[in-house]
């Protein structure tokens, strides 16, 4: 199974209204960010939270997600502005600021697990006894889908758009921008050093584990990228990686240079332009998404 | 004089290209931040700063210019950008911050006085002995027009737009606005009650001096409204104060619900709303400037 762009414009007029129309700055000439630092739960997290829920329809037990942070919040936030019941499960190198969230958004927690996966198998028992509406980090449609409505938003803010940088944690946020695009720009997928779950894929010709460290891995955490995600972008991507030290300088770089306050995450996919790991053609106009907001800005 | 909107039309012109053209997000229906805290430099100042130097043609001596931090950053930036040398006089009260920005963007900083008057004045005096072109922070035609630019972007921006909420401090800021909107909306210009210049000119009918303190002093921190300012806006704003509880708690929610990085002054015209002291009619179409982000991340 892959996304398609039907999907992700089924997914746009679902979420009109309830994800934002996030801005793009040019920062120098041909050279665009996308803010999705500044959507609703401060990730673009949101738009497959809500597609996904819109598309289905919770039962009293509400919906379950298990997330590393920022899908737990997205799901949280969704939730709690459609008035459905979340249990949110999440691994415990989740940031406080991130849990602390969760709860203030009215979601019951469940601190489980050393990562991600472990968390994510703790919440898909409780939805078999709950029966609530499970909604996966990354490999499901509705979510990729969701995700991909940003890639449609770009194509309409940009003219002319000839490619889009992107950072890649289970995929599918890649995954939804290759469907949203649907081949009138090329993408590049930007994953940490130290957490290659496309990388190591498209190597191995399968979805395979990986070792998962890092400034990035509160966000980039999972251990193999989705089936969906690579079945959707394999082939279709320019795959680049960066350094924890190159993200960690772009990040300084959004504030400092920018005035935008980002997570390391959020950081990825500039790293890979000032890092010089993709170096764009002369002329070519590339949009970078900066995904992710929740951090301490106290270490920005 | 007053400034009017062909003033702000031939700033328009002059500045593009040079200053960034800002985003605004809706935040609810019929709520608008415009995000001049991602403008070059940290602040709209900017905007000013480039359609002065652009419309003067400064001499091997350069720029001089006397602010709290958001002018002067502004000022050193334009510079940077055009090749000019600058020299930039400020108060005690400058947040380090801002005086590190500044020698980081080149210019020769001389700190000096206790109130921004105090820096003024010695940096007049230091224009006049070298022959530097001075760029005034609020009192100068092509500064004022510079800042209007950014309400000539919003009737852009936003279609059948009904008000603008500003904040004020020596008001070139809300005298650009006034004449950029040319009666096309409303504006509502909002100051500190630690430092009424508007308020208290309005009631005197004509600019007098008042007290400098709170939280908004180091970039509100003008003693009195500016004379073009202030025959520019009488009897074309509404004015109101707001505590500095108010804007504190503003600054919070900027960051907290829209993850919009913020300085006190930056703000303060969401203040206005939030605490209640503008209430908007049903439907009216609101826009918000948050004018000014350079502060250190670690308080908000
Ligand atoms: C800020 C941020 N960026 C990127 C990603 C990666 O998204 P995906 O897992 O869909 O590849 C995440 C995932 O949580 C994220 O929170
Ligand atoms: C962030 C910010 N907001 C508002 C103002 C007020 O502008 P004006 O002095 O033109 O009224 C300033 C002035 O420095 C500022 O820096």
């Amino acid at each position: 199974m892959t996304v398609t762009r039907a999907d992700v414009d089924r997914a746009s007029g679902r979420i009109a209204g309830y994800a934002l129309r996030t801005p793009v700055i040019e920062v120098e000439p041909g050279r665009w960010l996308k803010l999705e630092c500044l959507q609703h739960s401060g990730s673009f997290k949101v738009r497959g939270a809500f597609n996904r829920m819109l598309g289905a329809t919770p039962p009293a037990a509400g919906i379950i997600a298990a997330s590393g942070g920022n899908h737990g919040l997205a799901v949280a936030y969704a939730a709690r502005r459609l008035g459905v019941r979340a249990e949110i499960f999440v691994p415990e190198v989740c940031a406080p600021v991130k849990i602390a969230g969760l709860r203030a958004l009215g979601a019951r927690v469940v601190v489980t697990g050393a990562i991600y996966q472990e968390a994510l198998d703790a919440s898909r028992k409780r939805a078999a006894e709950t029966g609530a509406v499970d909604i996966h980090a990354y490999d499901q449609l509705d979510v990729a889908a969701g995700q991909g409505t940003l890639a449609a938003e770009l194509l309409e803010q940009i003219p002319d758009l000839d490619t889009v940088v992107v950072a890649v944690g289970g995929g599918g946020l890649v995954a939804g921008v290759v469907a949203g695009l649907d081949g009138r720009a090329k993408v590049v997928a930007v994953e940490p050093e130290r957490i290659p779950t496309l990388r190591a894929a498209l190597d191995a010709g399968e979805p395979v584990r990986v070792g998962v460290s890092g400034v990035g891995a509160d966000a980039l955490g999972a251990s193999t990228i989705g089936r969906l995600a690579y079945d959707t972008v394999a082939g279709h991507v320019t795959s680049v990686l960066v350094s924890d030290e190159a993200i960690i300088e772009a990040r300084h770089a959004l504030w400092h240079d920018h005035h935008v306050a980002a997570e390391h995450a959020g950081a990825a996919a500039l790293a890979a332009l000032r890092a010089g790991v993709y170096t764009p053609d002369e002329g070519e106009r590339v949009a970078v998404i900066v995904c992710g907001s929740n951090t301490d800005p106290a270490t920005l």
